[in-house]
């Protein structure tokens, strides 16, 4: 089959690779209807992850069931599933405590930007929906695999409340997805930190009641002075960086908690400031699985379009010049149809 | 009066210095039953903390209210109180929160172990006992001050929960009184680690339903053989070393949190792991004044019994002594008295 594959930072490759097949009983193949590029994907792609020359990669995707292991009940070929980028038996005890990104059977999706991709645990993994879904729900189901989930788990860990404030710092794909989760969940006061003009205008779609451009201690102070002084109720920290940590614990008010959902790079935790403030940090890979049914039906009432983060959409023979557009923030979130 | 002072680092004496008065409306001056030396008040004792030489030490203690300025009307001078070691007007936004410990007026005590103390922001801060105490009841209303908030606050921020397994890093009087407040709070299995046969003794007659005397990575290994490998729902932390919070991290199952209450000292948290097993951080200076009043009637009605962790009482002209005592940990925890 065609799969992207890296070969060294930068480089980016459409290669053809062996089909996925079923080797556990487990198992399920999935014929990739859309895939996107995470910005998880941009560490390898800067080199800073350590690459595997010639690995694919790739791990948000949804698609059609081509075959299925012989434990794999629930699921048929052709229905239509929603791919947790990482995948779990539902039953192991992290998992029945809704931590399925720390099933003790779990796996990730290795091959999501490609034609087909093999899902471990495909019974206690995969979503589907009620019949084949309309083309224009594509890119919203597609987030549900990672993205619009992971802001989710941001929200869920920070604590969101209703009538509360929510700040969320990072404007790429996962931070609107946050402003999404935080507006759904009834924060009354949502404040997103963005300086480009297309985000803002997605942020204030999903629900961004303030937008603020400036960063580091101006941007703090900004998020002080809209709350009084006190502080958020909530921040979600979409990015990963030690400077978007430290804006999230000057802004969050004591007693409150940073919901993190970025890999981390090259973060020093202020944990003085922690103690002082009684500031506490949570999240992590988000349990998408556990999110899934509830997104599932927000996405197809209606009630949430986060497929609005996609503003690119290519092929996947052009999937090269996906990363470059993520890479230079030329593109929000690259869809690739295969 | 004469109050204890530390001059370099293992330098404690009682020296004379000014008794303290009302300076602002807000004041009130105690007169000391009773205070006690704090684990946190070996970090300058040890050199590890900057010191100012001559200066007062001590900020636990309760006592009968001698003074109170103009603003102060719920406390009169033969008033029996509780002095939370931080001050706070209850009123701002930070303590309606309660988080009290950042009060936007917050202070501390300067002075427990003296014959006198400052109480700012009285109104807001004192609690006062229905009449005067039994003089055995002492010991367990001066943990109120901090060492038993504390070890709650800890509890508080691991989410501890009926039926659920906690398991509590530290032995000294902060984690014996984290062992006594998850088993208040119902937890089924309470795991202390302690290689002191006194502190074990303690922490069994505080709730304790295992013992583990490991360190490091036997300690790890034991909590998760009795976890049955998957880890603690709670964990409280309450050393503040890096070793400490490592085998925190180490035992939480993924989802937990760890709650913190030491005094961060040379911690390097584990962020990739938090980030990868979803286990939180909450905690840090305990909010006395918002579990007061609760704590307060569990000592009164005999639910608890935390002065148990005072295993030596000294005159203040001794205090030096229980600083060695506690320093080379041949005491658990020193009460001192004026």
């Amino acid at each position: 089959m065609r799969a992207t594959t890296i070969h060294a930072p930068r480089e980016i490759q459409v290669s053809d690779v062996p089909t996925p097949t079923i080797t556990a009983p487990t198992d399920a193949v999935i014929k990739v209807t859309a895939g996107c590029i995470c910005g998880s994907d941009l560490w390898p792609y800067r080199g800073e992850n350590d690459i595997t020359p010639g690995s694919t990669i790739g791990h948000e995707c949804v698609g059609v069931v081509e075959e299925v292991g012989a434990e794999v009940v629930s699921f048929k070929p052709g229905d239509f599933v929603i791919v947790p980028f990482c995948h779990s038996d539902n039953t192991c005890a992290h998992c029945r405590a809704g931590m399925q990104s720390a099933c003790v059977h779990g796996g990730f999706t290795l091959s999501g930007q490609a034609e087909y991709a093999l899902v471990t645990q495909a019974e206690g993994s995969l979503v589907k929906t009620d019949g084949m879904p309309d083309a224009s729900m594509i890119p919203s189901l597609l987030t549900l695999s990672d993205v619009m989930a992971t802001g989710w788990h941001a929200a869920v860990a920070a604590g969101v409340r209703r009538g509360g404030t929510a700040v969320v710092v990072g404007d790429g794909a996962v931070g609107l997805c946050g402003v999404l989760a935080a507006h759904v969940m009834g924060a009354e006061q949502v404040i997103a930190m963005s300086r480009h003009e297309p985000r803002q205008a997605i942020a204030r779609q999903f629900g961004a009641t303030s937008i603020i451009a400036e960063r580091g201690k101006e941007g703090s102070a900004a998020v002080m002075e809209l709350t009084g002084g006190v502080g958020a109720d909530a921040v979600l920290e979409c990015v990963g960086t030690d400077q978007a940590m430290k804006t999230a614990f000057a802004i969050a008010r004591p007693g409150s908690t940073v919901g993190f959902v970025g890999v981390p790079h090259g973060v020093d935790l202020p944990i003085s400031k922690m103690f002082q403030k009684n500031v506490g940090l949570a999240g992590g890979m988000a349990p998408v699985r556990q999110y899934l049914p509830e997104l599932l039906e927000l996405v197809q009432d209606g009630t949430i379009n986060p497929g609005l983060v996609f503003d690119l959409t290519l092929p996947l023979d052009e999937v090269a010049e996906g990363y470059r557009a993520m890479d230079e923030r030329r593109a929000i979130k690259v869809l690739i149809q295969p």
